[in-house]
């Protein structure tokens, strides 16, 4: 962390990340790169970002230590500017973690592409718009990528990255190994889909157990016990495709599509996304109610990090230690 | 163990439990039962059902240990038997998993019903039948219910309990406690529903993996690794819902819903499966095997037991293990 190497740089010489935007998002984004190195700007134009911003840091910054934080690591290395253009001006890379509305999206990207030092790549962390989409009033669409990280990204390891139409490829390359080097588990797209891919694996699931409720076929506990009680336990170190192989004895996936592949006929799942009325979002908010009982938000956010990191130890993915 | 209750008895009395069918999902229950302390007694018309049998009992004994045996467990207590009359002549509970065949799950239910003593509570693993369209035959079908387990029944908790039109609200209630006893984690269903709850949330995730391997939109190593990196780690000790409510920050579902809701009517999940044609299928295939490496059947399996005993006391589930 002795030299400063100008922007842009290698992907293995990034010090100096932005982040812009400081909710949930972008706060965890800012956790996650301060605890692995790096000197962090953020900016979020709320009268109350930069407090909030450093509580949220503060409270996971316990779970980072036990995920083992890099050397030089720590919380004063975050400076909250007053600016967009302060935060990214000497910025080697820029996460962007703004509201999800396209418009904004637009304007913010091609603000921040203004203010970035030229060539630095700049990332979205849209969870819903192609970068096509948002790259349309930027004067470098080139540069503008999308990193759609999973929550809280400081601990879920996954990141989606793909380009728009006038992405360059390189631009994608060089996030593709930035976030390598930034700890993460990338999977690099080479082409724009909605929802991107986890997303849409999850769509379909809660698609699924919408309509459950909906119907009065399985309360929320059923459906959420259903799988941390069965297919969760598998899935937090086997994909759905090699546990379905799996389900195929030592026929594997041959067999197993061979024998159940009609069984996709059967109209199981349903083929359209129900009407969230009243009532179902009633039910939906009081079965998590429910299943919340005593805990508070921060309780579950406490229990879902520990448990994240029960995992990752659990299966061999801390550092160094081999299962 | 030094009683000898009659059969029927009450579910914390069982001593004796009767396996029919030997398969993956047979074997596993076997493993199950001898583990947690009973008498097992296993019938299959398979010619080289026993050897398999005892083999597969071998193989997951050392992941049973680490779960911990029930007092007196031991591999010795299993009696494969020459006919199903004697299999199931002494039994206090039946656990039938044959192959998935309507007309043989049909006329194995009534003669397991002919066979065992009355009262005694019979139920199938299937996981394709309503009980509704398999009791139809036996002689008694009130004690005839679904116990739908989780491959491998040995280590997933999960067993879905529901009865057919037929079946006897207390044969159900009955089985729920028994499977409770037994050390399950059980899901009562008040209705019949294809797929169950589990099953309907994986096929519908499934699909989605179908169409988007189809399509070439990812690989199945892109969808399992979005799963096993991203949302699969939370799924393991937490549910979907109880999941997205988080996604809600301090506003919870109800701020999800309200926000994310009419996302709901974008076209990211698929309507139908696809058709899954040879292309298909091959793709699936290859992608697993490519995953696979060189890791063997028995390779994997012992790496997914592993993972999920892991998984369990990471996340608190062994027993006196907390978190």
């Amino acid at each position: 962390m002795t030299t400063t190497p100008p922007a842009p740089c290698a992907p293995e010489d990034v010090r100096r990340v932005a982040c812009i935007g400081a909710g949930v998002i972008g706060g965890g984004w800012v956790a996650h790169f301060l605890a692995r190195g790096y000197d962090v700007t953020a900016w979020d134009p709320a009268p109350d970002a930069e407090e909030k911003l450093r509580r949220l840091v503060a409270a996971a910054w316990p779970a980072l230590e036990q995920l083992g934080l890099a050397e030089g690591a720590s919380q004063d290395r975050l400076t909250v500017t007053a600016t967009l253009a302060e935060a990214v001006a000497d910025a080697q890379f820029v996460q962007e973690s703004a509201p999800e509305k396209l418009e904004l999206k637009r304007s913010l990207l091609a603000e921040l592409d203004a203010a970035t030092p030229p060539g630095v790549v700049i990332a979205s962390s849209t969870s819903g718009y192609p970068m096509t989409d948002m790259q349309t009033e930027a004067a470098d669409p080139g540069r503008l990528v999308v990193g759609h990280p999973f929550n809280p990204p400081y601990l879920i390891p996954l990141v989606e990255v793909v380009g728009g139409e006038r992405t360059a490829a390189d631009a994608v390359a060089w996030s593709s190994r930035f976030y390598d080097v930034a700890g993460k588990s990338v999977i690099t797209m080479d082409r724009e889909l909605p929802g991107f891919i986890a997303n849409r694996l999850q769509e379909a699931l809660w698609r699924e157990a919408l309509h459950m409720v909906a119907n009065g076929e399985a309360t929320v506990k059923d459906i959420d016990d259903s799988i941390t009680e069965g297919p969760g336990l598998r899935w937090a170190f086997m994909g759905p495709c090699l546990t379905f192989a799996l389900a195929g004895g030592e026929g594997g996936m041959g067999h197993m599509l061979d024998h159940f592949g009609p069984s996709l006929k059967s109209p199981w799942t349903r083929l359209e996304a129900p009407e969230l009325d009243r009532e179902l979002r009633d039910a939906m908010v009081d079965g998590c109610e429910e299943a919340a009982g005593e805990r508070t938000y921060a309780d579950l956010v406490a229990e879902r990090d520990q448990g994240v990191i029960d995992v990752l130890r659990a299966t061999g993915r801390l550092g160094g230690t081999a299962r």
